[in-house]
């Protein structure tokens, strides 16, 4: 597939050192992201506000220390930019939300000085779903993040500038959030690499919280490997081992409905991997209804974020746009014994899967049983159905490009136990797969 | 101190396989537990159904087993007593709750049918608070269970019953259940041991919800040993080598108000394990609100108590006292955002007393804050914030006796990391401290 024509941006995280082996300079890779945000970011508008200022001097220290032969670590130089709800000191701290707009952060989130020690460069924030709740990333605060891959196509969300300036790249990876997909899910619209960690695996401190009980940090990253080096910079542990059982396929019948595209990749993937010598095997998990599991999500995330916005909301309702105000509004009239129920459905279903999957060494699905949405069509109920269950049970998971189809791209999921092997894991299936093409306007 | 003058009751659990080798039978000592709930129970109440005719058949059963030398398990033939809200077939599954005193149990439930599968002979159903939602076991349905040690003093609750047949001789063990401390404040009241495994340890499939996130099938028994024995044969794992780390003194500087019975008892039992060579290191945990813990169980109690009971409190209403009601109304009534935020904190609770209490053993505080109360006398608010401490970790937890005072029991609590290692633990504590002494009455 047609990649970066620049080297420096072809080369991601990973092959950066590489580069600076050869005489390329950290300075050098910041300015070409710099230079590439400036010209492309007008037509997609993944990055909100930048700090290059803040950006080359960093990348300044970086070179210094890999002349001095002592870098931080594999990921020291690499420009990577964050979603606007993940804590950037001095840059606004808005979640998407237009409360927020002057929410200048006074330090860093966790995983953003976690970031910063081992080296890497802060380009600056990126565009998201308004509060992280929804799936458009069409935000009338931050702008219309549009999809890379064909404008008029949604990036998907919540975290859709991540996945839209790692796909264009505009940084060498992002992070972002998910809690019920929205890692996974702009990822696989944008055709690159996912990662959500496990439960816990990146601090949230500092993150504005949609839900506590399903956030995650995740990373975003044109491979698994820079998905795996950027996501150890944070904190979690590193890859070990290839866990050797086989993988689970989880039998969809009856689950959920795939896009004819969707199923279409999905089997000849399965099939791809299977010739490539994979071992796998079709797992039905019974009385799994996913959309309950998604209702009780969505409630709980409702319901949460009511409680993180309280005191804005009171304050500045004007600052939440009426579709937002009203979902929420929705958390806060349910009945207690409703919500009582739905962080129940959760603990049953994580035990289920959890049992059934133990033998496994992985399980696979579609990472979306839809491809990107045009703007202004109808929003697929249904499109985190699927990576929602990678919240739910606290596991590691990956979105890893798996083809394209009427030039929007495809993606397989697969969520893992622990986060050293799902990596190993994720860098065979990732180097077995086919890439997504980079979008033509991008290359 | 004084114990049981009859051989048989004073075998406990543990010393009955001793004197099936010198002659006794399985059916004598069925017999002499069925002879002393006749004669002792109309005084206490602590027996509410009785099951004479299978006990004496499943005693004739195992009595073969150890004649043919194939016991089913070290406790095959012991006499075990279970709380009414843990179905056994045949007999009411009332869960003290007079809506449902017609509720007759179809089968057993998982911990009864293991038990049955170990070989115990199961005498039949305790009393308890209604719904398990209280301390008291004044229960206007089953009647007012007695504390063996002082007439008019409550048992405590909700395990009332369990710990109340235990004590005073009409059962060898007893199961009881636990959301916030049921099983272990009853067994400090009565002068047992009370064992609550880590969570889920136990299934609580067949017994009646209180709380489906806090609630623990324990054990009631006399010494250490015998509630490992039969929190084995429910499915608990097999006690494992004691660690060997010191032991945290919980710092209850500001967080609780001793009685001064109680807190010369914790000192003075304190100093006996210094005296006694064991290690112990006070242990601060800062930001802990054991008021709001206590407040955040009790409205997750009472919602999803309020979902087990919803159908019966829709059909009968008169079924339930004004009290429970009154409880279960009061947690309807609340906005999902408080019941959100009070799951929160559980999970904060919890991450905090577990990164606390990493380097020890054990944590050791209390079990109560005070001695057994008089009925009609206020209830003390606090009588669960240490127990409590228990159910949001998930945490095995015994209550071990540990002196008297004023004719009433004292006991001293041990929270571990594991079932087997924890067992270990109390087992060493339990050869340390002082018992209780049986109740005279008793004898």
């Amino acid at each position: 597939m047609a990649g970066f024509s620049d080297p420096i941006i072809a080369a991601g995280v990973a092959g950066l050192p590489a580069l600076y082996a050869a005489g390329v300079s950290p300075v050098d890779v910041t300015e070409a992201y710099l230079a590439r945000i400036e010209r492309l970011n007008p037509a997609i508008k993944a990055v909100v506000e930048l700090d290059a200022a803040g950006a080359r001097a960093e990348a300044r220290a970086s070179a210094q220390r890999w002349a001095d032969g002592k870098p931080l670590s594999p990921i020291d130089g690499a420009p990577i930019a964050v979603k606007a709800n993940i804590a950037v000191e001095g840059l606004a701290h808005s979640a998407g939300i237009k409360a927020y707009a002057r929410n200048v952060a006074p330090a860093d989130a966790a995983c953003v000085a976690r970031l910063r020690a081992a080296g890497a460069v802060i380009l600056g924030a990126l565009n998201m779903h308004e509060a992280a709740l929804g799936a458009t990333n069409d935000n009338v605060f931050l702008g219309r993040c549009e999809n890379p891959h064909r404008p008029g196509f949604t990036p998907g969300g919540s975290s859709g500038g991540s996945a839209a300036a790692v796909a264009a790249g505009l940084c060498a990876a992002a992070l972002g959030t998910d809690t019920m997909g929205s890692v996974r899910l702009p990822s696989s619209y944008c055709g690159v690499v996912g990662y959500k960690p496990a439960l816990g695996a990146i601090a949230t401190d500092g993150v504005t919280a949609l839900s506590w009980t399903l956030d995650h940090v995740g990373v975003h990253a044109r491979s698994a490997a820079d998905a795996a080096l950027v996501a150890q910079a944070c904190g979690v542990g590193a890859t070990t081992a290839p866990d050797e059982r086989p993988l689970a396929v989880l039998d969809l019948d009856g689950l959920v409905q795939l896009e004819p595209a969707v199923a279409e990749n999905f089997t000849s993937t399965l099939d791809h991997l299977a010739r490539a010598g994979w071992r796998l095997e079709k797992l039905r998990i019974e009385d799994l209804d996913l959309g309950a599991l998604r209702r009780a999500g969505l409630l709980i995330s409702e319901v949460e974020g009511g409680v993180e916005h309280r005191r804005a909301l009171a304050l500045d309702p004007e600052g939440f746009t009426p579709e937002l105000r009203s979902l929420l509004a929705w958390g806060a009239r349910q009945t207690p014994a409703k919500l009582a129920e739905a962080y129940r459905l959760l603990t049953e279903v994580r035990r289920k899967i959890i049992s059934a999957t133990a033998p496994y060494s992985g399980l696979l699905t579609p990472t979306t049983p839809q491809q990107a949405f045009a703007f202004g069509g109808a929003i697929p109920t249904s499109q985190a159905d699927l990576t929602a269950l990678g919240n739910v049970l606290g596991a590691p998971a990956f979105a890893l490009p798996s083809g394209e189809a009427d030039r929007l791209p495809l993606s397989l999921q697969v969520i893992g136990m622990t986060d050293g092997a799902t990596q190993a894991l994720a860098a065979r299936l990732f180097e077995t797969l086919p890439s997504a093409a980079v979008p033509e306007a991008f290359r």
